[in-house]
């Protein structure tokens, strides 16, 4: 079985509180493939230019991910993204964007891409995703990301991509900004009357949560006393979350595998911010994922012993 | 075993973008005492002007409150406080706070509430606080609230009071404007190494979180599409958590029974916002109580089912 991703491969330069990176790997397609790449093959879909190098595609390399989609667009240069982390992480500042090579990016995807069992739409611009979505037509499971500019600036062709996928993958402002419901839940249920099987929702340090048609799931961020470097948490929460639904390939996918799956995805964006970009994630092990999904498991887990309770 | 809360009793004026009330019984130790009757005997503490009459009374005794600590000043008014929910309910402006007999408020305990079990602290002067915990030399469990005002005017005193305690119930940003530390971990650790059992940090509708000797828990806000009134949220969650811990007489303060705890007190703060101030909670049975504990049960769970991830 196969995952394929669609998305941003970039250079980020980013200062946060704790220290700084003037050019380093990231991307919303890098950080998902590192993280899915635990549990499936992995295909990350996407423009790099001339100064994408070996050092790059060895990062991928090293965790197994399969870099033949990576369209190399000659005398280009890829994605730069800069940005400030103030105020202990918690505002984020953009300082530049270069879309550079990614400005005209028309998905091709190679048959092998196109076969993939699962796919996941990075946050690109709905109508890509969408062309993209229908090249996909064998995957069994389909999520994606998006963003308020999106939201904005593209509402009708945004609305056409999410009636075409399994799963949205986005924060409680953005849930509600698409919606016009004045809160989570009420966002989510307007969403799963969409067609939707699941509605995710990131809500960053707090956590994340789930609403499917069978319920509703939530489970908190793993508690971390330093956190060096945010970016790409979303994306490393997508790729742990896909990855392990592409990973159970003898189960139907409901409530129960979802609700696993965000114990994963919570897992891979914890170890994502303990430093810099891909720094942490591209030398993870098994063990310690498997180690911090049982954490987060006894971090939420309480009894329910029996109480008479006063009238 | 009994609980005493010392805090306020008050009149509060709320609007909100689904309603509004002029005149509503509130204040924090009515709220704890609504939720916490479900599981002991509890005294509030505090006092009352004229104006607080038999129906407010009535209230109080329809969940078989004990009022005979409720302090009635001759001449006086009770405390009043206006304020205006907007965006959703996300922001809160406070437009009148008159403290009435508040002001001169000088904590009296008779010797019933002083011989109380488990003693509750709202958010008052941290040196009513402390005069009032010394009072209570028996209690086994002893928690507090706070809040920024205290941090900024008072921290030498909110430090001795803390310090003479056993559990905090703050928020994150108090939690942190209090330790100085980046986040809440970290500022929960620093809490710990205070000599508290406990640091519960409330995070509105994102749960709230436990951070104890023996490790972290957390639960996620029950979840409501329609959320009428937050105020009392807070007290209606230490209520239900300083309730449940004092009801357990038979076993020692833990870890485990402290995320029980949270489950009770997010059950009581979910039934608090779902109408004006204390109309929900006072018409509350227990059964309700036991069926929401029971889904937040299931909305947290997940299985630890075994994966062979990919190196």
């Amino acid at each position: 079985m196969s995952v394929t991703v669609v998305g941003s491969l970039a250079f980020d330069a980013v200062k946060t509180p704790f220290g700084s990176r003037d050019r380093m790997l990231g991307g919303a397609a890098t950080h998902f493939s590192l993280a899915a790449s635990f549990f499936d093959e992995v295909r990350p879909v996407g423009p790099v230019g001339d100064d994408f190098g070996p050092a790059e595609l060895e990062v991928l390399h090293g965790r197994g991910i399969i870099t033949d989609d990576i369209e190399h667009v000659p005398g280009g240069k890829t994605f730069f993204w800069a940005g400030e982390y103030t105020h202990n992480l918690n505002v984020r500042e953009t300082l530049a964007t270069d879309l550079n090579v990614f400005e005209n990016f028309q998905p091709k995807l190679s048959p092998a891409a196109q076969d993939c069992d699962v796919l996941f739409l990075a946050n690109i611009q709905p109508d890509l995703q969408f062309d993209v979505r229908r090249q996909c037509e064998r995957a069994r499971f389909v999520a994606m990301d998006s963003m308020n500019y999106w939201i904005e600036s593209a509402r009708e062709s945004l609305e056409r991509t999410i009636r075409a996928v399994d799963c949205v993958i986005l924060n409680d402002e953005e849930l509600e900004q698409l919606t016009g419901a004045p809160n989570t839940p009420s966002a989510a249920k307007e969403l799963l009357g969409w067609g939707l099987k699941a509605v995710v929702c990131k809500n960053g340090k707090y956590g994340a949560a789930l609403y499917s048609e069978d319920g509703f799931f939530a489970i908190p961020a793993y508690p971390l006393a330093e956190v060096i470097d945010p970016t790409g948490a979303g994306d490393s929460f997508a790729g742990g979350f896909v990855g392990y639904i592409a990973a159970q390939v003898d189960e139907p996918i409901g409530h129960d595998l979802l609700a696993r799956a965000m114990a994963y995805g919570t897992a891979l964006a914890s170890f994502n911010v303990e430093e810099f970009g891909t720094e942490r994630v591209a030398r993870l092990t098994s063990d310690e994922i498997t180690e911090r999904v049982a954490d987060l498991h006894r971090m939420t887990s309480f009894d329910l012993a029996p109480l008479t309770l006063r009238g």
